[in-house]
């Protein structure tokens, strides 16, 4: 495979079902099987380079990481020297030089990962990546369906919630489509871009980092005819000056709670990448929910990135 | 034992003695034989999720932990997804998902432990909650008695300083109540809560979490009988607003300084659970001083947590 | 050797040799045969107690540990209990009672080192005290240096930039006068402390941690001499109230750009602590410079910090 994952482009679709058959067989291990695997990587160095705030993703792969022997170091933006001025660039070349061999950047702008791989000697993984991009996030999120048989061309896949601020949506997009599913994106037009503005239209960005999407002003109109229900978070950290939507208004149509829980079909997925926001997205209630798979989610996440890492460094 | 640790009351008085033995023993082992316990939980995840700041404690089980061979991973409020607002709740529920054995969780907020520790499939120990409960520091202090043959009905303890936000004067007086002892909590009115009031009455709040104390206006007045005096740090963070008591008038009244050093019985032992603010609740002489077990407390801590991390994943 | 690396006087000049050639010993070893040294110091503890920010030399320190099969404990100031008001002293005795074998300390203040020490059972690394010290990246810069056979007393080195506020400047020139080499330091007179004023000069501070250095307030009349020139990165957060020298000019007669990329000899030496800030000290065509070194710098750090480890803990 490629040496870095910087975008799902970087990964052919056989080499996606490497991971998940072999995702899929660690799943199966019990704990002290999965104990053996800790000597495939013995030495190697992983480098978390998590500029953004975020806990799950980090964790992940400090886990999964060590699950494989690494020697795992965390480098946060509060305690790192870009309050020196240093840049990406430098950060590459400096921790290229101390010697790692794999780098998980996460970063709040657009291409950082590009820039940070460029002059970085190991491969790099995209952490998460300004509005646009992790990879990892919808590697783990398509798994988890492909392990229930789901990842066919018939799937209907709604992703609701703050599209606009949302790398997850876009990427699980790009992963969907390879499989031959178009998603709904499911958002008022206040939280899409000024790109996807018609209820119903098929918006199709093109180019490698481009995806097809299908949107949706209202999740009621379209919940009841959904296999996969993933809910996002309002990302208000990211939107300056507040939510553009009033807070009320969105759960009014889109929080995921009993009412629409009911109209969901009996076999549905529910997902979301978390954090979750209970009270404002979702309510207690999808937690309870037999359908629920958000702790599934994480589980599989760490078990997926085991199986990335140790591809990168075969 | 319990699963999770997060009150004494989860001890039986037999554990605690189980715990108290196995600590004295890695306390004669000399380091090379130390280390051959660095197989005995190879590969399980311990997770330090530090929602307060904290060093003694954290660090504690950090190299508790990794003396064990546990993966460890540690969480602090200013780089996790906290910021990004998920619940207690659902930080238990990912931190499950992501395959820890146990989790060590400091909050400021009571009943915090309990909270997460519902929704966490391993064991959860409490590393310090609120101004209520710290247990792990309480064992750690009735090891350091028990050790010298001090824990039994007899023994007259002070606990000085900030009683009102003091954790670990409740947590201690629960622990010394089930050997016999009713400790002192001695600070002027000001720094007592209001269920504290008056000097010289034994304070008996009921339930599990309760405890049996006697209030001491004047250290003065109870120094020259104690066997074991504890010094409290004033806890300024944790008092908006500033101290409620002049820092003047709290040094005046129980400063342990060398006047007090003199009253102080030959054959009683200072303790005091870090950080410590000299100049202020201590001297420098203190530290010098034979009867000081400051460092020793400290060094008890690794011990007893690697025992009470041991018998938890048994 | 001494028990701790406070300053270059700690070390003779034959203990620096030994460290010097087994750091190129490392440095031929392919990955797998340094993988060899992962049991070396096998559960021996190493705590990097960084108070300031620092990203390079910490890590560089967490990599070296783990080579060597360390259990790596980093603090920083955010997470710390220095927010408890805890002092140095304080903080020696609790991480000495915690069982670490060796410290590394950065920290603002000078003689920080000293006092933690003094206080610190184990053994005690200075990385990096206030403006006067930071030993291991002078070692690992005249290790560059003599890697190449050019650690003699005809070498002409000049630092050029925030003197100032420069532990590096000061550190290296300590140990370059070792070797018989007074350096250049090279900057305007505003970046310069007042006992550094003239021009030409040969500044000789005496004692332990004297040194002698050769003030040039001209880039440009000495480049043409250099066998190394050093650059320095202007230390902005350490002046406050601004620069004193405001940037253009400093740009525009000290900065390394093509022209004196022109004027360097071809045979010299082009080195930069870091972090570097691209654009003031130093331009693009610096990295992409044959005579470069600054990468190397960094991955003779990690393996000359393996080599001092190994020696405190002989």
């Amino acid at each position: 495979m490629q040496r870095n994952l910087i975008t799902i482009a970087d990964l052919t679709t056989d080499e996606i079902l490497v991971f998940f058959r072999e995702t899929k067989h660690f799943k199966k291990l019990r704990e002290t099987e999965l104990r053996k695997y800790r000597t495939r990587l013995r030495g190697r160095r992983l480098l978390l380079l998590f500029l953004e705030p975020s806990t799950r993703t980090r964790v992940s792969f400090q886990v999964a990481g060590k699950n494989l022997g690494m020697d795992v170091v965390t480098v946060t933006a509060s305690e790192s020297s870009v309050v020196k001025g240093e840049s990406l660039v430098d950060c590459a070349l400096t921790f290229s030089a101390l010697g790692f061999h794999v780098a998980v950047l996460r970063h709040s702008e657009l291409n950082a990962t590009k820039t940070f791989a460029s002059y970085f000697d190991g491969s790099v993984i995209n952490g998460g990546e300004g509005t646009n991009s992790h990879p990892t996030q919808a590697l783990l999120d398509a798994f988890t369906l492909w392990e229930r048989g789901l990842l066919h061309s018939d799937l209907r896949v709604g992703i609701c919630g703050d599209i606009g601020m949302s790398r997850v949506a876009r990427c699980n997009a790009r992963l969907l489509n390879r499989f031959g599913v178009v998603p709904y994106f499911i958002a008022p037009p206040e939280l899409l871009p000024s790109f996807m503005h018609r209820n119903g239209e098929i918006v199709d960005v093109p180019g490698e980092a481009g995806f097809q999407a299908q949107i949706a002003y209202s999740l009621d109109d379209v919940i009841k005819s959904l296999d996969v229900l993933m809910m996002l978070r309002m990302q208000r950290e990211r939107r300056e000056g507040g939510a553009k939507v009033p807070i009320e208004a969105f759960i009014q149509n889109f929080q995921l709670n009993p009412a629409r829980l009911q109209k969901l079909p009996p076999s549905s997925l529910i997902m979301h990448p978390g954090p979750v926001n209970r009270g404002v997205e979702v309510t207690d209630q999808v937690f309870a929910d037999p359908r629920c798979a958000i702790s599934e989610q994480v589980q599989n996440g760490v078990l997926m990135r085991m199986s990335l890492l140790g591809h990168l460094l075969k």
